[in-house]
């Protein structure tokens, strides 16, 4: 796969999505967009200590909704120059509004909703652990009342760390074959043009797996069954890879190509995560590559039950298919 | 604190430092130089994705050697310039040995020894988690067969993530007042000059906590009593931050004010970390941080005990005093 220049980048979306010119908008100006946005804020955050050095230490707290907010108007700058994104709602303004274009949509056949977080992770940025942009991209004006499985045709996790990475998953509905997950990684030279190379051009997930991510793991101390769960993997010598931030323990599952991801929901902790800004996109990226993605409330897929609203909770459990079967098994009984 | 430029960095030092003049090529040579070589090593891991992708994915194993290996060339590189530099040794090259200088030593009273572990935390670069490099910093002409309480006069902490920090501790012998840790953060731009800047004039770690990060954990499997305090921190509802790096995790810590960092000694599962390089740089930041750091084979300091060689091994129990009190009552029992 090389070194594919930018234009490499569109040559690749072309050879995985659809040639008949139904998602041109989608390849040539929507994931382009949506990518250098990631970039800008992955910019942002590198330089976010100036505005910790200019306060007091005990301002950071407020330093960190700035640097919230820096990514938030980073990605609404980017999307009003691209007129296929009809619609955005976003876990800071989690409200589903037009998207003001300075021009109109060339493409009528073409309408995309954007539903992002633009800076998940807010716990650990003060340490400068690898927080994540989750960007997530629903065909038509509304991400609402459709079922993910059909109506997300993109997801995508940018991995702000050392690196810059993006892991991209894309799926055209009525074209189930053509469901493919990759990571991009930015060449941060020359320092103001974001070229993005293809570095995994297909991430994929094995059905087994010895890595665990227990999330929100205080609920085990009120809940039997996490907590035999989690000392079930101890005693059985998994390993235990959580950082806490939901885009970074995703994407060491891809790159690895194993693991389950455990956010549970249990009768003292309610769910946490936000189902349209959260869990739905990175549901979709743990199936393009091949695992599994479950609500723990009832163990259905979580791709097939539709957002109701943008405020929407819900837990999630994910990861390699069958050690996912296995958990929910651990958490019914 | 406000924004101290270059020469800002070095009027800290020196209101930390004694004024004597004794430790003056401490202060304008060696410290200005080890934090350039971390700049260094964040430049090049922030590219280090082109070695990934000249490849195929087969060969990422080679690459994150690679990444290693220009990590140890570029710190060599560094104390080249430094005279002040006389010995080094890394967890690449465990060996003392006179560094190679293209000029003499101009002090004739200040000779350091480095011990150093150019990039910590393979594991976790392919899914591009924040990871670090651990620069040590001994009195006179070798780091071994001396107490590291008394021996250690700096240690730095690179940490490698979205942003680039380093967490500084310096403790000057026989002057205990004057022990110190602080955090510093590189300013991106300009783009090659490394600026960098005091954001956390002052890190100190609270007696309790309720963050733990529990490493080697599989070691429980075969450890009741690593077993039973890992399920009492969940019983007991604390917070699980652990991703797996040395540095990161512990800088975690540092960032918080509190923390609990385990890395037992078990029947089982022998000593993992290096002495030289891991354990004494780690245990001086925790210390200097006003936290405490234990041998968890005996129970002793660690910093009371020397180095003896190059490849020691041992384990690590550090971070808020109190709770590391309580750790090693639960690793007894």
């Amino acid at each position: 796969m090389g070194n594919p220049a930018p234009s490499s980048l569109i040559t690749h979306l072309r050879s995985v999505l659809p040639q008949d010119g139904s998602r041109d908008a989608l390849i040539t100006s929507v994931i382009p967009t949506l990518l250098q946005s990631i970039a800008d804020v992955a910019k942002a955050l590198q330089n976010s200590h100036h505005v910790a050095a200019a306060g007091t230490a005990n301002t950071f707290g407020d330093d960190q909704l700035n640097v919230d907010v820096t990514a938030e108007n980073l990605i609404r700058e980017a999307i009003a120059n691209c007129p296929a994104i009809a619609t955005a709602s976003s876990e800071e303004d989690p409200v589903e509004r037009p998207v003001p274009h300075s021009s109109p949509n060339p493409s009528s056949s073409e309408q995309y909703t954007l539903a992002f977080d633009p800076l998940d992770g807010s716990s650990i940025i003060p340490a400068n652990w690898t927080v994540g942009t989750i960007l997530s991209l629903w065909d038509g004006p509304t991400a609402l009342h459709q079922p993910p499985a059909t109506g997300q045709v993109a997801s995508i996790l940018g991995v702000l760390g050392p690196r810059t990475t993006a892991i991209v998953a894309l799926r055209i509905p009525g074209t189930d074959s053509q469901k493919t997950c990759f990571e991009l990684a930015l060449d941060s030279a020359p320092a103001n043009t974001a070229s993005w190379q293809l570095t995994r051009p297909n991430l994929t997930l094995a059905p087994e797996s010895r890595y665990f991510a227990p999330a929100n793991l205080r609920a085990a101390a009120d809940d039997a069954a996490y907590m035999r769960l989690v000392t079930g993997y101890i005693a059985r010598k998994y390993t235990l890879r959580y950082s806490g931030g939901l885009v970074p323990d995703v994407a060491h599952m891809l790159v690895k190509g194993e693991g389950v991801y455990l956010s549970p929901v249990t009768a003292s902790s309610r769910a946490k995560l936000r189902r349209l800004y959260e869990v739905c996109p990175l549901a979709m990226v743990v199936e393009c590559a091949g695992g599994k993605a479950v609500d723990p409330a009832d163990g259905k897929g979580v791709l097939e039950r539709e957002v109701g609203d943008c405020g929407e909770r819900g837990g999630l459990v994910c990861g390699s298919a069958v050690e996912v079967e296995r958990a929910m098994e651990g958490l019914r009984t």
